[in-house]
């Protein structure tokens, strides 16, 4: 057996997992925080210490598998030609080398892609998206990430930037995005964004319990927060999922639209919410879009939570390095 | 030298010519106004005939030129894998095999496509988009078609529904479409869309010269009259013209964020604005859109006015029947 080495560098923390050519159960999980305080030479250092040492754990477990390669899932917009992760704002930065940095201390070959691409292309080898062909993902988190499959492949467009169906507008006159753009989908369904909104509506009076769940501290109320009244039936927080429900099931009918897919999967914290996000989600795409690319959609959460980007790094490793079929 | 037959069947016009294989000039180009109210058995005949004198023109200006087949390009949502058009409100079809029932005329192989496919299929082949291997189209007219080629072929999506950017909303709590859905770009941008946000503008008291244009009868004032005040300076139409742009630029930014193209080409009768629009909607987009994603794009009029249909029809033929290159 031959097993890749995932690595899903996040700008919160860094997951790194063996998975076995044939898409079987992960060795060695493991997950530190990024160090993107130290710089880019300390969250270099982990990844190469991690990768390490999930290599060492893989060799003691399995004597007999063969360690192939490397994985790497990063922030972008990326150069996947030169291995350049080109801008990423979470980490703090600029045409910085990954892959290279990377393969000069780990003496494997490595590949590296996109990081919402990873978690979607994990979906549909391992996932909740397993066997369709054409999938659209967006995961769901600090920002909203968009990963696009094609006829079982990875989508990245002309110059590697396709996706970014975060930053797609569903109101042209809309809450103002970091990206610059007005009335992205990240500036209302991101985790910050569904705190946000849920503060504003508390500071305008809502009847809620959600104060309660911070202590009356709206500045620590997070999606989490939000996700856990809605369960327990407090009204406003439920009138928020339902909100971004309806914010999501616009740039999903966008998507349906534009691409057909066979399945939409939604990763992320906000799969927490459960049918109380995807019941109305599912019924506001079928208001807007067309019938038959609605009839031949599924909109699912994504079934691999924490592992998805090891999962999909590993399977764009396969595809790059092999110009095979993991997914 | 092979030729093929091209046919854009619209809800106005159906367009027929002989196409080179190598995309030389059209022979025996002809358009004739759709018998829409006379049925489908009248449109199918008029169809025929139109093959039928176009075979017979092309064999008499080259008599060694062998016709190889018919590519169709038809209003959808369409079942390309049986030729059927599943539903054409345009025309008032509903599951209509339109292929069998010209092929059993004709007697030669056909292929049937959407029509804003071929347009832009047309565009990418021989027009403004040549050379380029990722683009997307939007037709501009009646509605608001659209088009996507990835790697210099159609993407049809799971379903053939894939490339309908007209009913991608730009405002959740938008106008109202046709199709269901809220905020559509083809309720702000469709010739008839924007000739009713001159009316609504005329009869909210802006001040222009619009209305001489049809001589007080603001029911027979169209896009048209609108790109013709507006290039002769009435300052009114210019700004219909410019919100156009504004419009079209967040439907652009959001499909150079999603598929990251190297061209978007904008086709119909909107293109007779010319840089008035132009302009405009290019700097909207590179205010939205991602910069790399922008760089790497140009946004440009079409350059086959009337015949793109015909080309991109003859395109999908040779693609369809012979798995080929034309595109």
């Amino acid at each position: 057996m031959r097993v890749i080495v995932g690595v899903d560098l996040g700008g919160t923390n860094v997951v790194v997992a063996g998975i076995p050519e044939d898409g079987g159960a992960p060795v060695a999980l493991a997950s530190e925080r990024t160090p993107v305080r130290q710089g880019a030479e300390a969250v270099v250092a982990l990844i190469v210490g991690m990768i390490e040492r999930c290599i060492a754990e893989t060799r003691r477990a399995h004597p007999d598998w063969e360690v192939a390669g490397v994985g790497i899932g990063a922030p972008g917009p990326l150069d996947r030609a030169r291995g350049v992760v080109i801008f990423a704002p979470n980490l703090g930065w600029r045409d910085m080398p990954l892959r290279d940095r990377v393969a000069a201390a780990v003496g494997l070959p490595i590949t590296l892609d996109n990081d919402a691409n990873c978690a979607v292309l994990g979906e549909c080898w391992q996932g909740a998206a397993r066997g369709a062909r054409f999938v659209v993902g967006l995961t769901i988190g600090t920002g909203v990430g968009g990963g696009i499959v094609l006829d079982g492949r990875l989508y990245h467009g002309a110059q590697d930037v396709a996706g970014e169906i975060g930053h797609t507008s569903i109101d042209l006159n809309g809450r103002r995005c970091k990206c610059g753009n007005y009335g992205c989908i990240e500036a209302y369904a991101s985790g910050p964004a569904i705190a946000a909104r849920a503060v504003e509506g508390l500071e305008a009076g809502a009847t809620s319990r959600l104060a309660d769940y911070v202590h009356g501290n709206l500045a620590a109320l997070d999606a989490e927060v939000v996700y856990q009244a809605s369960r327990e039936g407090d009204e406003f927080a439920q009138e928020v999922v339902r909100d971004t429900a309806r914010f999501l099931g616009a740039t999903v009918a966008n998507v349906v639209n534009t691409l057909n897919p066979e399945v939409v999967v939604i990763c992320g914290g906000v799969t927490q919410a459960g049918e109380q996000l995807f019941a109305p989600l599912r019924e506001e795409v079928r208001r807007r879009a067309f019938k038959p690319a609605v009839a031949a959609c599924r909109i699912v959460p994504g079934s691999l939570p924490g592992t998805a980007g090891v999962y999909g790094a590993v399977a764009t490793f396969t595809m790059q390095a092999w110009g095979g079929g993991a997914a």
